[in-house]
């Protein structure tokens, strides 16, 4: 069974073609370094508009079965700043743990990373996490909380995800 | 004044007997030790079930006048893990700080800690804590947060909570 | 351009006279130490009163024009601790990270930080920042986030604030 992961990247600018879109690119990449089981991406660059954000997450778990959807952009105070809200606009349930891990491992390099508003959440089975827009800190983040994920896609009851566990090793607690 | 304490275990397995709840008992043989002054728990175990959890929370403050209730279980991610909700639900107003300080302990042992929704929050003149399921996090959790609870519980004009310093000290900040 | 910089106390015996303020104060001292670029207070003390405190926001971002307001006090569990609810009612995004930062730093001096309710969320083009109502708390809230705070209301499209940098260094990325 591939797994299929979508990836989007809110940016008025990237969209309208003003620069490349190095972040969702960063996150194709990293999950490359990460994933030894089979999966595929799904990919898009849309802009900082709330509507267009939550259409995007539903279509990709609704319709083209994502069980995970990571997000690059949007995550600051500035008015065009709405995928945190457009995220939990669209779960079930929130998951705090996600963004106080990744502010404040964020924390570790810019005290600005407290401006970053990223969170994470449940669609049905899908988990989706948001990431800040800055390309170096996709990786950062992604370390910091990538561990935890295929346990709670296995609790979502979606596909198995191994990891290259010399790149990055995935936590399964024991079963009671 | 005997304190009145109320343990909530959610678990549909629990329930139905597929397995003993050594979570429940975890907290209160926690409590046992921690606490010098009388207290007594009113204990239950409730499957997760979001109405019959919230019913359960207003039961044990509405009712029989706990000043403080703690559950386990429903943290996680999966569709049946509706604690948080059904305490957010019930409560007047949040207390983000102790699901903070339980997951960033609880990373100390394990990554998957951030899949843990847990929280805490104030109803009338009680403190709700959550806890994860596994018995194992309930003493680690309890120890990071109760330090702060009767001081909590005195803000809210409840019993005065004293525990045995030798196991762990309660802190009430000097009056101005 | 003279930045507007809103201090709002929240207590009811402040508001009496039973004591004075010494937290606002602490709040003015600290920023005139921080800020180097020109800045005036906007200076209020009022009940902890939700309807009262959701009105002095209002009016100190919408009709006198301050970039930043600071609050201090109601942010415990107390049945008059409401300044985060009100923060919230009036804010379009909230800004978790801040409250996060702080209850971190505070739980380095006293295991009670994790009652401290307080949050910060952005209102049009202000940040509101709440911080607790002890006066030695004030400070070390304020040199945990305030590094973030002039970049934040760059991108808000507020008044360039600058630091005196032996104080209190204010960090802005690189753009790139």
């Amino acid at each position: 069974m591939t797994a299929r992961i979508g990836i989007i990247t809110t940016s008025d600018r990237a969209t309208a073609g003003v620069y490349d879109d190095l972040s969702g690119q960063a996150i194709i990449d990293t999950l490359r370094d990460y994933l030894s089981s089979p999966w595929e991406p799904v990919y898009k660059v849309i802009p900082d508009d709330r509507a267009t954000i939550e259409a995007t997450l539903k279509e990709m778990i609704d319709e083209q079965d994502c069980c995970l959807v990571v997000t690059t952009g949007g995550t600051g105070p500035a008015l065009r700043d709405v995928t945190p809200e457009a995220t939990e606009a669209v779960c079930d349930k929130m998951m705090p743990g996600f963004g106080e891990l990744m502010r404040q491992v964020s924390l570790q390099y810019v005290p600005t990373a407290i401006l970053s508003r990223q969170t994470a959440g449940i669609r049905g089975k899908a988990l989706i996490i948001n990431l800040p827009g800055k390309p170096k800190s996709i990786r950062e983040c992604l370390d910091a909380v990538f561990p935890a994920v295929p346990y709670c896609i296995d609790l979502l009851e979606g596909p198995y995800l191994e990891t290259d566990e010399s790149v990055i090793k995935a936590f399964r607690p024991k079963l009671k």
